[in-house]
């Protein structure tokens, strides 16, 4: 059985290395999440309990690939941002792509019934992931920039549309309802008819969550005479700042840094 | 907050369609499985369960993506091969190699508990993918011969390897022994010293799992008076037969068919 | 003067490789040739000069790469098909696409003064690049066709047009006169309006012109005796025939062969 | 003749936008110019006169191309920086490419009779090219710094490598002659051996050339009464400077505006 006649094949497989020294964005998306979502039952507008198993997916994937160093999520997406200087995998988009989502994937499924402990799985969850290249710190803010402008209008207009519908309009008369209404618009009818106020809501809906590394003192052992050994580590850690603004990368200088 | 001001971000999402009326194959490949089989005390050379697993996974990325012809898989990897004219997701590389990754991945997390129940999941299991196009139906078939042939070659030496192991042989000590022989010794090896005749090792072994479509017939309901109402329905189906020869492509030549 | 400290910037220059065993269609089109062509006084709507040096450095470049196995070529564009074994430059896309377009456009104004002898050039002729890759030699033979098509049709138009313009209509006029008509319709204009028979045409006109291996007997040297030593060459040889139908392929079997 | 029924051939014609926002350097190679300078007799080892032609081909590729910033060439080589920002046809990678080949060489072939009268082509030049995408300032020039380092290193070996050639070694023993040597000693061997200073070698040689726009004041017409009317305008300006060091780059600020 001659392996060799066959072993041309392999020329087939083309380079997609990624530009060097840009940041290297991983973005996933739920396939099919409004029906996925229906089936499990999940609360609208937010369901806490699918979206803190989304942001332990993405504990997960900081932990396997550590040259991420941020990541943003909100609904069923979820962005990882490779350092730019990073050469894992040779860069090669679609080992990082793949890699990336079916980690994500993967732990989406096994945490579940931790977070959906009443809610066993009915079908298969499904990712797709994209990679994009960004050339400057600035334009890589403007992506996260992109991401969190977005989370918000989204999350606004959902709280509104659920509202309606909760209180008993159909589908369609609460997305007529809402049809050209501004920003400043909606906030008002959630307070005056709803008594929902729209900043107090939790950041987790209004900003989506970030994930950075954190650096921690662990105790990794004890001494003979009982002292605890602390040492420093990096712990992947969700929060939900505002990152459009300063303050945030002013705190957070190392995840620029290269 | 304006959102406009960050869309210019899309802009740098690069298409990556793959050329048009090409044969696609996605390849995964689990990332460290070798360690991964060792936690989860995989049977050496070959489980039985996990192959199970693995043709499971690729019955369900076909039920997802019916433009799947066919798929080959052998120990940790599986190919998938998209009709040359699909136009599924406009033939973009990035969303097919993520899809199938994730349905893939997502599968065998979701379906391990039935194919091991005596072993728990003790770690995320990964897999990495990527896509390849083949102009012809000649190169795909090679493309496939290559991939039965390199099973053949991977188990005749693993099932030399783990003998002389089980035998009470080092690892180190097993390598050497077999450093160098032909196909012809090994065989022989296998016979003289163990008893094992190769050939007659389960065809999974030797020749890995194909997936293909087969029609059936399935009862879909029952008229009032009881009469069953059958309907032909496509199923992915696995077997291990030998995709090298003309025989194989004789007998299902709808595969190619466009 | 460290140069090693710069060389990190050659690992930015991505690989462009054509994917293996496919036709390679490198496609060159003049860049604002409208102008170009009025501000040399063109004849329209054909100017035999012009097209015939086009076909001049169509021949060079088959000299230059002889992995060329056919050419096609109307006004101011042509089309190079490399041969799908080709693995010139290792089938990097931009090295075969800048390569025969400096090849063509040197010979264009290398070759300017023999073909329109009384018409310096007034401004520097430039022309784009493109490669194609086409995966069957049926998918390369429509490639083909389309060009060939295109050909009829623009021609068509244009000498009905520029019958309308040389009668005395305006451009706008010749315009109106024509929009919408039929292929029908544009004959019998011809004819009943101007006298022109369109099939008596020019065949390079109607058809197009196609580059393509001829072997020839040429005589090398000669023997002491006077006796001419000759030996089979090929020779680009250029032809108007229709590469649409089957005929043009019975009898030219050779290019597509591998 | 169905036109339509062919033009699907067109969706083979795939994408290749270089990433927004970064420099795009494509930089040209004379193809086989070690054969071509021998049979134009070019001086050695640097002929002004092809050096000059160079210069005047990539002074009109600026004027073609206004999106160009800065230009470096020495020896059969040039490279030609269009700004990050530059949209030019769509950023299309194989676009750029040919049209700056193609007016290059298209140039280089119209002007040659002009830079060297006494010399008749004798073989037609053609160049190759490329695309590069650098995502920053620094590494643009980490770039440029590159390039003009190789001229010096290139011409440094060639002057001594010329100056024994022309003393009466053959190349193969002037070649062993320099063998592992430094730069410091071929300085010291041109001084002891040749006289040659080589610091006092011509600027063009030892750093290559540079071209930028410049400001000009022009006379673009006279009014009635004979006044002159100046306009500012902006011309390609050929310069030797160094462009490693800090100074270059303060004194042209605009190169790397966006």
């Amino acid at each position: 059985m001659a392996k060799s006649r066959f072993e041309y094949v392999k020329q087939f497989e083309l380079e997609d290395i990624l530009l060097p020294r840009c940041w290297i964005v991983i973005r996933l998306d739920g396939k099919g999440f409004t029906r996925f979502s229906e089936k499990h039952s999940f609360k609208k507008p937010n369901d806490d309990r699918a979206l803190l198993l989304m942001n332990r997916c993405a504990v997960e994937v900081l932990r396997e690939f550590q040259d991420i160093r941020i990541a943003f999520g909100e609904s069923d997406e979820y962005s990882f941002v490779f350092s730019k200087t990073s050469t894992l995998y040779g860069r090669r988009s679609s080992k990082l792509v793949s890699l990336v989502t079916s980690c994500f994937t993967a732990n989406y499924v096994r945490w579940w019934p931790e977070y959906l402990p009443s809610q066993p799985l009915q079908s298969t969850p499904v990712f797709d992931g994209r990679a994009v290249c960004y050339p400057s710190d600035e334009i890589l803010r403007d992506y996260l920039s992109w991401r969190q402008a977005d989370t918000h209008i989204n999350n606004q207009y959902n709280t509104c549309f659920w509202a309606l519908v909760h209180s008993g309009k159909s589908h369609t008369e609460a997305q007529e309802r809402l049809k050209g209404t501004l920003t400043e618009h909606k906030n008002e009818l959630l307070f005056s008819e709803f008594g929902i106020s729209y900043t107090k809501l939790p950041a987790m809906y209004r900003k989506g969550s970030v994930v950075i590394w954190s650096q921690e003192l662990k105790t990794v052992k004890h001494t003979e005479d009982g002292t605890p050994v602390q040492r420093k580590v990096c712990e992947p850690l969700v929060c939900h700042d505002d990152i459009i603004g300063e303050k945030f990368w002013l705190s957070h200088q190392e995840i620029l840094k290269c």
